[in-house]
């Protein structure tokens, strides 16, 4: 019977997990809701459920796991602190502990933007850059996390808190951000407060063709909507949340000066309306530094990396 | 005859060097005008001179040399390549192989504050913080430098321009900065930009104290009279620099989460009046984050720090 590593992906609303080959290669994947209110051993037994069934699809036993969860982790315990997206029960739960018990081999856990970082590096850009990379990683969705990684090592510092590049503060008396703080490129960028400036432009009148689009119905406004809809007004807030993004991106850039910037996430997909914008914006704000090979580049595993950044994890225990 | 470090610090005005044991015990120290028109020969030759009757004095030869320079320098070769307070004709000096040759020892070159973050970590605060150490450095004087250490390891990039903490873009809309960018930290929280709102301040009628302190001679208004003062608005004006390097900290907090922060160069001898607002903002940003453990601390080692550095570095090559 051949060894394959696991990587979870532990979401609020949803639970990922995939057997793969050392390499990556993925062999077998599952998907099941998470359902977080049944409290963390129910989920813990779903996790359990999904790769024994994984591991008696393929026929193959599986070597060690790792799992990305939503927020703050002990990284050596694989003890949950923080969770900010899933019931307060979730704090203080020793889901590796319980995890390895129940399946026999090794359990890392880590934040999952840090987890697809680590994707990134060990599968994505990182795979084909000179070593050692330094590197930051933006996911930019509901919210915007991140990851860095210093001369070919992931950052992870107390309860793997560092790399929350998404709450810098890029406008000091801007608007409120879930964190506590004001103005930070999560409360500027990320899909939602994107898709609020389309909204407001919509309702104002100055968005038709976005009216046309959702049909006028406010749920369906997304950055993705905005862009397609070709209204003049909205490609501008598009290019406005790119620009407070350039800034995050050029403060990395000072402070540790990465060869890679990979942007991630779902608000990614948007490609070169983003990416053009950004990186004329580092260009401008840190030109003086020797920073033409600094490349700014979209996500290579899109929304794989977290698995795939698991399995990398899993690979390195195992 | 014993063998000593030595370490230099190539300043705009003024060149200071010394030599020490290996544990940073200064034995020698010496300092002469820099006269940086005479160009990089007159200068490297100077710098020869002050090593030579240092080592005379003190009957000791010079086993390795390290030495700080007020820019960007390719270190492996030890070759000048952007020194934007010294003449044009520094670009491209390999300063390092002449010395060498001159003097028969390993030279180390290396930008002066990324020396003084070297310094800080070796025999200052990094001295008795458990270790591997993450830390930045502010060095914040007429320009605002920098330098970042992850888990013990002093963070260089290309031509070692890692570590410019001053240049993050803390206002996008702000005032002009040095480096071509808009509302930089440096532009806001140095001390030159302090000293401009304190004369503002002074000529506008708003700073009679500091009027009569400095007897009405703008050239005379510092950040350190400012708060001699007594006024309250330039203890404010204090007060706002602070809260914008509260907000820079916070960044490098977010981004690496280091245990360290240190405050160094002219400025942070303000104190107090410029840490506990420090302080309080970095609270009041990162709350959310398990921030306890993150120090901000002014430096142990104040202007002889750079120097330090130097002879840490001559030390590891030597």
């Amino acid at each position: 019977m051949s060894a394959l590593f696991a990587g979870v992906d532990l979401g609020g609303t949803s639970i990922a997990a995939a057997l793969a080959e050392r390499d990556g290669r993925i062999v077998a994947e599952a998907e099941t809701p998470t359902h977080s209110h049944e409290g963390p051993d129910a989920v813990i037994r779903k996790i359990e459920q999904l790769l024994v069934a994984l591991s008696a699809k393929t026929g193959a036993t599986i070597q060690a796991i790792g799992m990305g969860v939503p927020g703050l982790v002990d990284v050596p315990t694989g003890v949950t602190k923080f969770l900010p997206n899933l019931p307060t029960q979730w704090r203080d739960v020793p889901v590796a502990t319980t995890l390895q018990q129940a399946l026999g081999c090794p359990v890392s856990l880590m934040n999952d933007v840090r987890m697809a970082t680590l994707g990134e590096l060990v599968f994505g850009h990182g795979r084909t850059a000179p070593a050692p990379l330094t590197m930051g990683f933006f996911s930019i969705g509901t919210g915007i996390g991140g990851g860095v990684v210093v001369e070919g090592r992931l950052r992870l510092g107390p309860l793997g808190a560092a790399g929350e590049l998404g709450h810098q503060t890029i406008l000091p008396q801007g608007p409120r951000c879930g964190c506590g703080n004001r103005g930070c490129l999560e409360a500027l960028s990320s899909g939602p407060a994107i898709a609020a400036e389309g909204i407001r432009l919509m309702r104002m009148g100055l968005a038709p063709k976005l009216f046309e689009l959702v049909g006028g119905n406010v749920a369906n406004v997304t950055p993705r909507e905005m862009l397609a809809s070709g209204d003049e007004s909205t490609r501008e807030a598009i290019t406005q949340a790119a620009e407070y993004l350039g800034i995050a991106i050029a403060n990395v850039v000072t402070i540790l000066h990465p060869e890679l910037i990979v942007l991630g996430g779902g608000v990614a997909e948007l490609g070169n309306a983003l990416l053009v914008p950004i990186r004329d914006v580092v260009r401008q704000r840190v030109g003086m530094f020797p920073t033409d090979e600094v490349r700014v580049e979209k996500s290579q595993l899109g929304d794989r990396a977290g698995i795939l950044g698991a399995i990398a994890l899993a690979a390195k225990a195992g």
